[in-house]
């Protein structure tokens, strides 16, 4: 047998645009290991145009798609989340009995993400998960964990996070730190860009209003949280008030398809129409450099996304923290938390945020070279255990 | 709004045959509990009449059952099961959807038992499950394990299963001790069955032969272990071989649709049409009282089934068990481990389980009290953090 | 067994907001209908936020809808189109299987209606297609006949629609002429409504700009055509130009959920985002009823939709009609058509429709009394007959 | 553009084992066609190891297999047709997303060859059907018809099929006479085989009972009808009792996966358990071939396959036609029709049926050239044209 299938094949599954700005560096390294076979499937709301069609993305930084599947059911509500779910494994089993990859990589704890791990993990293909063992306080908080516990091989960002693994059951040998693939990017624009060179606005093709001077300005990046569903659209509404009251340019990006996600439309929609958002610019995508060099250059960013927490750690950006999403997670000194959604206290943040200015790098999520590490472990992991594993 | 809504809806999601009657206790109590609506759903095999109809049972204990679905995948390979479970998935939730139940219940680690715990977790609806925080070899214990991350309050059999379940990260005081309701069966039955009364060839519709003198008997009980498919064979011959050389009876149980099933089906079929089993009568299904009844009566069981290790401790019946399939489940004297497929072995085993006789009962997975407990636990269930979940 | 079932229950599946339109006046009177237990299925874009929740209509016209269900997977593509139609027919077979209808009617001939007579003809439940026969140019058409194929019961709105379905080889006394059902509204909007008593901007929610006179105005409808996806953007450019050019103001439709609707919402988007719409308005949804009575007061309908074809000829508006969309259709004298999309030609037309002012009601598609027609027929269709066909 | 893309992507979807038979000749010329590149895919029961596991002997006979498909939903009953139909257009739109094909082509008319019809067809991409326009009495007759209306080819079988086609509204330049490919096979084996040279029992793995002498023998192919489910079981008794009784060896070969089958089976299988098919070997499979040869040297079929009607016309085979399954069909001077099942009749015809012997060919349903003409219709088909259609 000596000899026989020395190259591996690695299938990794995105499913949305943060997934894949978080792997990409990770990517860029498996694609030059010469044992490796990469193959990309991508599905969910990372095939569609609603959410930027990042597939378009994946091909024009050079890679080659292995499947697209479309699995997204429409209602942006939980039930639909479910189904989504649901139709991942199905579709996503045909295609890994179609490529028969040796090794699966799932990415992070968003909802449709289980399809993957219980495709790969019922299939006897060995899975691999990226950010296991944090800790936040939603549907991905299940998510992550239950993925563990499906997982063969665990990526973390952090020693704490090994931890929290190990002490769910997991086999010590199994649990590997690298570092977040997320502080990779931050990394390469902190060395890269002192500031702000293009203009994001002639570059991405987003709607609202622009003041005359944007040279200061505030990033925001708020989701629904769906285990506070009925929450969603007053926790925005906050938000937009808030901003609104600011003396500074509004860059608002808008959150992924995720129940909820149809009350944020709403009430932006309303804003919008009543001529409210008179210094809000609202974005759909933006490449993940990009969007790290416009956060490097904002006063701070708002909402309530991990981008926050983490990257934003190794930027030294001043981050308000809005409500429960990121609770438990691990978090630097640029964090200023606002537990409660309240105007007048997001208002004060900003002042508080300004006067802190912009830190030094944090290491608590890696040192920029996570990628290089998580293709590192996957190349190494021993192929005989794999082929004892593996059976279709 | 004082009042409004008195009724829990509690719906139990049934999916096999072993799943029913290990509830079955549990279920009598809940429908006898005022403040609960039972609302019954039967899926996957459990509503199939190759695996004997489960659902034709439920209704002849007379429980109402609020829907059935379709949701197997022909193949009985491992891409069918993660179909299976994607199917019901999109299946569940539009059950759930449209019954609204208040809480869902989940029963052990059976792989389609996933798509209750993702319906469910996904929906917000709070999720109760049964028997987590045991160890077993196989798929089964990634599944089991990744439903007590996806589960809100878990009734588990034994105190050890409570430690793991506290330290897999949740809340202690979301962790109930209730025992196993499948020894609650157990228990009626040692109570009120001194002897087999009825003929099991009369009563159920088997296949096979069966000698002049029955009076000893031995039952099997052999499931294919899905990370083991291509041994499933293999193991089946071995077993076959063994208990065709043993000079009695042998009453054989069909296994349950799994990944491997079919390789199982097909050595029973070569040993059938080769006149080799001339000592052994094959059922598909049987009432879990007549089935705890028969093996009551037995010199022993042989196979790899959880009731070898559950009920057979209970009931004090020898166990011969064989390979991993139960390795790190807890288990009482009555266990003889064989854990090399061997012929020879388990023809010796047998001498020693005649030795050995019928034990007392080992209270180990409870005390015939469990389906009370839990029924008691679920009515008990606060309401208000119920209502804060609940997000259609 | 006499008397047995007294009343047959009739399962009508709704997916659409045209689909309701036409067939509100039938179920009115199938509700009123005491031999039948009226069961309403919503599923597809009727119960989706984005295009207009029909589902919340529905309930507020006093029906009780028995089931809904969540099938249209995102993408608005061919693809898309077609698991959507797969999702429906596992989930309407479910509901089928649950609800036990002893007949099921389906209206039209949008893509994912198949789901609803492929689920009802496979399970031998009597399939009622309501305005089978016509002819149009695109997908539709295939979609429409093939559903006649299976249908068993045919309620067509023309002599010459009956023609065909029996041409196709359908038993001639399986086929009924009602007439359209659509023009139940026109004819109830005609006799009781002689000039807008509402104005449609306060009473629905759009968006978009209006002229300070907007007693004068035309009525925009135009949808994708499957078979010329690539083309869809072009053509809404088109016609955008075209009444953006026109001296009235424009209340244009949104289109339904359809493979194409995507090219459409992005030119309006560009169009909107550079304030070319001055004077257009935008509406998503609309009462049935005020639809009617818009269109009544309006200079002229443009697009490509069937209703400029049927309810306009009924109420004598003129209609202008685009490309090939409805190529093949019965129409009467409103309608002037415009095969090639083309700026000046529109601009022309709309010179000709205001000389042409509103004529008189033609008769072409219905007096008004389909709804009643059709209830009856349905509650006539022969007892005997259906139980011998229906068999789960 | 001249010159590129000059080969076509041709997709054959495969769904059963006589699907397969009857298209293998055609795909054998096809392949050889260098302007040609043949996609086969293969879903439902022909990758199912209960019937027979198609796609072994697909790759077997030198084709490449492009993907298989695990579509069927267990439940043999209407509900799982209907599901499994779901399952298939899901599955295949993603696959006909992935392999890009020119044109699909779809044969005959089980119910989940729609599957291929929907997906091909919502998708624009040309679909040709093969064997359209006939008649017999059940579903499938309302899937074929249906699946004209969606096919933009029509490769028939007869002149009278023709004529059919085009009544049904298509355009007579898309519908070819090419005779069924089914007769190459006969005409095959009529040239190359005088007498069995095998034996069945020992080359195929059957289980059952032989008599001694078994030169003289009849054929059994008996399908549930499934418009007649609950009489499926009585009517497979009845074949069951007058086949036992007569005085030769019987072959009875396992019907396809149907709604319905499983009565089949349990009648079967209690004639089995209780000794009464002393003269009956059951076959799952066998070669197309070697069937044919089979029936070559019986003394006549008996049942409700529609190869009594074409296969057994030109190998002038007598054929005992059992109920309405095949009524309208166009049948030669070899079927003998008993309308209604009955034990006597049946006997009586095997009387007639031996009188009558071996008769000339007939060649109503072709000349033995069939897969050629298809092979040829398809390579000529107009690239423009295709390209028009053809829209991802």
């Amino acid at each position: 047998m000596g000899g026989y299938r020395n190259v591996k094949k690695v299938c990794v599954v995105i499913t949305a645009r943060p997934s894949y700005s978080r792997i990409r560096s990770a990517l860029f390294a498996l694609k030059n290991d010469v044992n490796i076979e990469l193959q990309l499937v991508v599905a969910s709301s990372a095939v569609l145009d609603t959410y930027g069609k990042v597939v378009k993305q994946i091909e024009s930084d050079g890679f080659a798609v292995s499947a697209t599947v479309y699995n997204v059911v429409s209602g942006e509500n939980v039930i639909s989340s479910a189904k989504t779910t649901g139709l991942g494994i199905i579709e996503l089993s045909t295609v890994f009995g179609n490529i028969k990859p040796d090794m699966v990589v799932t990415i992070a704890d968003r909802f449709e993400t289980m399809a993957t791990a219980i495709a790969a993990s019922y299939m006897n293909i060995p899975l691999i998960h990226i950010q296991g063992g944090e800790v936040t306080g939603n549907i991905d908080e299940k998510v992550r964990h239950a993925i563990t516990k499906l997982a063969d091989i665990h990526l973390v960002a952090t020693p704490k996070a090994k931890e929290r693994v190990v002490k769910m059951g997991e086999n010590p040998g199994t649990v590997y730190v690298t570092g977040c693939p997320s502080i990779d990017i931050a990394d390469n624009v902190l060395k890269n860009y002192k500031k702000l060179k293009f203009d994001p606005i002639k570059k991405y093709n987003g709607v609202g209003n622009v003041l005359e001077n944007r040279d200061r300005y505030v990033v925001v990046m708020q989701h629904p949280v769906t285990t506070e569903i009925s929450a969603a659209r007053a926790q925005t509404r906050c938000v937009l008030e808030a901003v609104e009251s600011l003396p500074v340019q509004v860059y608002w990006f808008w959150p992924n398809v995720d129940a909820g996600s149809d009350g944020v439309s709403k009430e932006i929609r309303i804003h919008r129409e009543n001529n409210m958002t008179k210094n809000i610019y609202f974005f759909k995508n933006m490449s993940p450099d990009d969007f790290l060099v416009l956060l490097l250059g904002s006063d701070c960013i708002i909402g309530n996304s991990s981008v926050a927490i983490r990257e934003c750690s190794y930027l030294g950006v001043p981050a308000i923290n809005l409500g429960n999403r990121q609770i438990g997670r691990e978090r630097g000194k640029n964090v200023i938390d606002i537990p409660e959604y309240d105007v007048q206290s997001i208002v004060d943040a900003y002042g508080l945020a300004k006067q802190m200015g912009h830190l030094t790098s944090d290491l608590l999520y890696g040192d920029g070279k996570a990628g290089e590490k998580i293709a590192s472990v996957i190349s190494s992991l021993d192929k005989i255990r794999v082929d004892k594993m593996l059976q279709y």
